[in-house]
């Protein structure tokens, strides 16, 4: 039988840093845990909903199916697989039935495993009402849900404010786990964990990229991107290689050095900044 | 033939303290034993259908399954089913039929036992008036509806908020029936029952519970969560009893001991602060 | 052949006091007897719809669907069935018809008896506009009816707003029969009629129920239900009856005394009184 | 060949009195005769589609179906049938169709006689919009209607709100044919007319009922009723009668006498001016 | 090969006056033969779609239509037909289908002739925002329809209206055609054209008619009415020598003498300055 | 194997000047040659999705078209194919399907090549929420489309205003490539590819036709017309020539002269001035 020593090896290996998420996680594994020893006793446990907070790029949807492969793995969920929902997939479908079906029927689909649902505050904040009609059908299966873990997904704020309106939901929900904004040098780290798959990366990487991140302006912005930024930074990347690659053909594959990661990161920033002067309002 | 000592019985073996509920259960169950006296004198007996009202997590589906079950015992009900529905199931189905039919249906499903309209007070606190409707429509079958018995919950404030708006359904209800707040001495027999499931329950635990449900702070927000902090404190019990056999794994099950109690429920505690922070609005 | 002699006599065996209805049907009846007359000259004689004005409890589905049956005893009614229509039968059906069919075929099913459309007022006093459109197409098919009578049940004002609303159902409506409240005297006969199926009343009980229905506050209070006070009573007695069999099981059935009657009474007012309060705009 | 001697003679017989409507038919007919020979020529002739306004009660329907009758019996149109339609018959049918297949399809309908758009000004003054839509397909139709002549009934004051509402509706309507309210004699005579199907009139009754249609009352509100007052009249006047004969059995048949006549119009001005109360504000 | 000369012929055989049309008609016939050329050398030439505006009555529908059979007769087009779409054509139809489906077959259907969209401004002046989506539909097809030529119909104010709320319109419309109000002595030459299918006209009626049309209130109104003002006054013609007609019989046809004129004409005044006075708010 | 100098070669054939544009997509192409290497390593490269601005007339659609073309010619999309979708596209369709299955299918119809969202901020200018849901939608899936690139293209100000509403958008789009407006030899030379086609083309036509692009006026109007213009002078040439063949019938195809392209081009610009003058509130 499988330990919790076994399941915090396996966060470590799937999870960089983020110290504070792999104890909420083995919390959640505990409880997960002893409800199976109490179900044993013959009695009825407690369902174990949970929200999951943190802003745009914190890995919201990757810790879900995280928490459902390794839950399946310890035998703590029957099938572990994730079924994402978001406003779209809750408030009709396309027999016109109405939203009381429509939420039973996914409730089902997640059966024996995780009910995931995305962008949870877009269900209050629509002023079309349905969302709420929705919520409110989510509330009244949530007591009842047996084999299914339902996980709110949402930015911190916009979990609250689900809470101000739907005063159930606070109740029915034993635990947050919020997702704090990746750091510089996590950041670094990520960055080169992906592009190590394409290119090779110079020993000075990992210190330079967490240089990077730390400059006043990105450090700034990190809140609004966090993994967000990987992506662009690789394309940048990808780019300034595939410029360098034709300009002097030779080799077939170039190594990636440190002035090709300075001019991705200098583009990437220029990019960032000419789109916060457009933004304004949403960043002062 | 089973009598009120029976009945009153069989109510101190599932109901926990609770005397007042007790008290108008009974005169429910009285009025119902003449009534069936009086039909046999073939007079038509007049409806028997109530409200019941009380805060969230103090019991008010159980209390209307109890009385379906035990209605059904003593030959007061047919077949005592309880049939729950909620504003989603009374305001539209997948089949597009109006509300009028609906509700007919509804009745006719609850036929020979208790049709339970739960949260209530969502039928007229909807910008959408089809909740009114249906309320409408179902004022318009409650003196016609013979073999069944139609139960409105919902909180205090909600049930008035529904006399207000539609005159004919005070006229109609003949009992009110209030679940209080639980005590902190109730809590802490409710928590005792639940968890001997599961565990070795230390003789001071009720003494220590109630003095911990007795805290100024959860004093004041028992009225929010109710039978839910039973649950809420189970899994934070269990948590902690799960990290100290993971600590020490010599005997396979520990017993509960009071510290763990403590810290669970300071760590319900915490939570509930924190949250209550959030929803200052509503607690203030 | 019968005579207005046998139609008041037939009156008088079903309504108990009342004498200005009573005045009021007889009317209605001799203008049906003349027109049965008139139209064997061969003439078309004009519509016998009514307005049918009175607060809560006061019988007025009672009086319609008496007079579908003494009409069809006497020959002026083909079937005298009395077809009940209340907002959500006339605004929309399952089939998504319009209500202009719907309205047709309503009229139709009543054909050779009564059209009773009971709450009239709420065809208008809903912002949903659908109502108006029923009561428009209602008021298309009067002057056309030939073998049903049309009857608009509801409250006094609520009726003087239909005709404020639609100008042409005044016109179209002959004669407005108005059910008064219910005097005291009048309560306790129909509360011994009723309970006398029951139970055994003593010889006092007339005087004395008029005494309670004579208190100053139940007084105040029977126009908001006048017969619906009948329900509550019986119901508060039964259950005091089946106390006092419980504590004495000597006697299978215990006659009801004057004491009881008293207990009862006392119980309702209270309950009464409590929802006063809560009513407060209503009642003040 | 008929005449206009023999139509003019076809009218006398049909109408009592208002020389100025059989003036404006006389017109009407005119026109459809030279359009007749005027097409035997080959050219194609102006549509002859016409308003008929008047207060309640006029006789908008019977000018239009004896139009119909006259126009058919004249050779002028191929059936003469009269097609009412309401807004309801307009605006949206049982299959969902569009108003622009609807108004196609009732225009169809009445191909080869009248149709006749009855309370023309509800489709204005209702907030849906789908009335105003139905009448913009009526008027894009209306050039093209070759066999049918449309009538668009209503009040005056209606009329010319549709013609503020719709521009184009002023423009395709060559007349408008106003109907008067009826004389006080005018009424008499109607009155006459109808009654003398059933009953034995005396001698004096038309100047009697003359000068009760006289009363300055009723002079008042004459233009709220018109004929509708016939009707009213009638039925007080059958209720007199039968209780006569109930009173004194001996004749089968009662004359009716300038008593009853005044008994029962005493009668129905009371019941009119307790209704002016009600609706004050209509009549001020 | 037909020539620029058979086209103006052609033309000049159809219209009466209104010179400025005829060479706006052919400027388009030019360059849909330049283009014919210039497909030839098989390039693509650009769309012809154009606006016809003018005030009701000036014929744009006729203008569509003749344009239709003309290119048609030189080979413009292949079949010339013109596809009359309102309003209530482009917005919904009975199958429930999108505004986008349905415009994509109106424009189907219109292939090889002309798509007509008559009153175009009713797209953007009502409340319902479906006009506007189907105007935003048209837009997105007016680059690809290659063997259609549609053709948006107005008054020129909403025609600006439509440029000013769909940008895109302005853009993709070549040339406009304006309809300028008939002139006194035009619509004396229309009635003198249409009339004389049915009556002799005396040699002086164009002079007195263009002398009647140049009445200082005729004048004033001409522009609400235009060629509408031809069929009102051949009813009223009609009318009056029906009634000459009657008095005099000894011959079957009168000839049309300018006193019967002057009469219909006066009536024809009279009737218009009332309706005047009705619609105050349009006319001042 | 196709080399940068041969896509680059390939954008000059096709594109008259623009050279920002060609740099832009170089560096688009780049990223994508770069991406499959990177695939062939094994890894999960970001997605591709981008942004089009620019203002009317300036080629939006086809630079999508060429990209799709050009990107399936270099092996870096499999089918290459633009599927263009416009907000009536995504909202809903004939089958009464959800926003949700609709963008869902439509991605999957561009899977392969480009999913082309034309004037996208149509989806968010519309009072009509439908259009931002179906933005969700589409956002919901752009992280998932992997062999599809997603364009959306608008007006630099609308696209700004999509960035605002929506504030995933911002993140998923890597690039954004604007069009910028025509510059007056870039519309002459344009005009010219075109007309050669058509007509010879005099030597000094680029320098006259730049001249007459640089008048004041129309310097000042490029911007709402772009290549609008070209179409519309097309056809005042057109016009012009047939004119002059018509004249002067001796040869069957007259060479375009200086004189005529003024002629078109002052024509032209008269008529677009007055449309400025109608447009007052847009050009001020």
């Amino acid at each position: 039988m499988k330990t919790e020593q076994d399941f915090s090896a396996c966060l470590n290996k799937k999870i960089v840093g983020r110290e504070p998420l792999k104890e909420k996680l083995i919390e959640q594994y505990r409880l997960a845990q002893q409800h199976q020893k109490m179900r044993r006793s013959g009695g009825k446990t407690p369902p174990l909903h949970f929200a999951l907070t943190g802003n745009p790029g914190t890995g919201k949807t990757m810790v879900a199916r995280l928490l459902g492969d390794i839950f399946k793995q310890f035998g703590l969920l029957a099938t572990g697989a994730v079924k994402e929902f978001q406003r779209g997939d809750l408030v009709s479908d396309d027999r016109g039935r109405t939203t009381h079906t429509i939420i039973k029927d996914r409730i089902a689909e997640a059966e024996g495993g995780i009910c995931f649902i995305d962008e949870a505050e877009r269900l209050v904040n629509n002023p079309n009402p349905s969302g709420r009609d929705a919520l409110e059908e989510i509330m009244a299966l949530l007591g009842e849900a047996k084999n299914v873990m339902v996980i709110f997904a949402g930015y911190s704020e916009g979990m609250r404010e689900l809470y101000r309106i739907n005063e159930g939901l606070e109740r029915r929900i034993h635990m947050e786990i919020h997702l704090d904004d990746y750091k510089p040098e996590e950041l670094a780290r990520i960055f080169i964990d992906k592009a190590s798959s394409f290119f090779i990366i110079p020993d000075t990487a990992e210190k330079d990229l967490t240089d990077m991140f730390n400059r006043k302006f990105i450090r700034h912005i990190i809140r609004f991107y966090n993994a967000g930024l990987i992506d662009h930074l690789l394309n940048d990347v990808a780019s300034e290689i595939e410029r360098k690659e034709r300009a002097d053909s030779k080799a077939a594959t170039k190594p990636l050095e440190t002035e090709d990661l300075e001019k991705a990161f200098d583009k990437l920033q220029k990019r960032l900044e000419e789109r916060q002067n457009w933004l304004q309002k949403k960043f002062h």
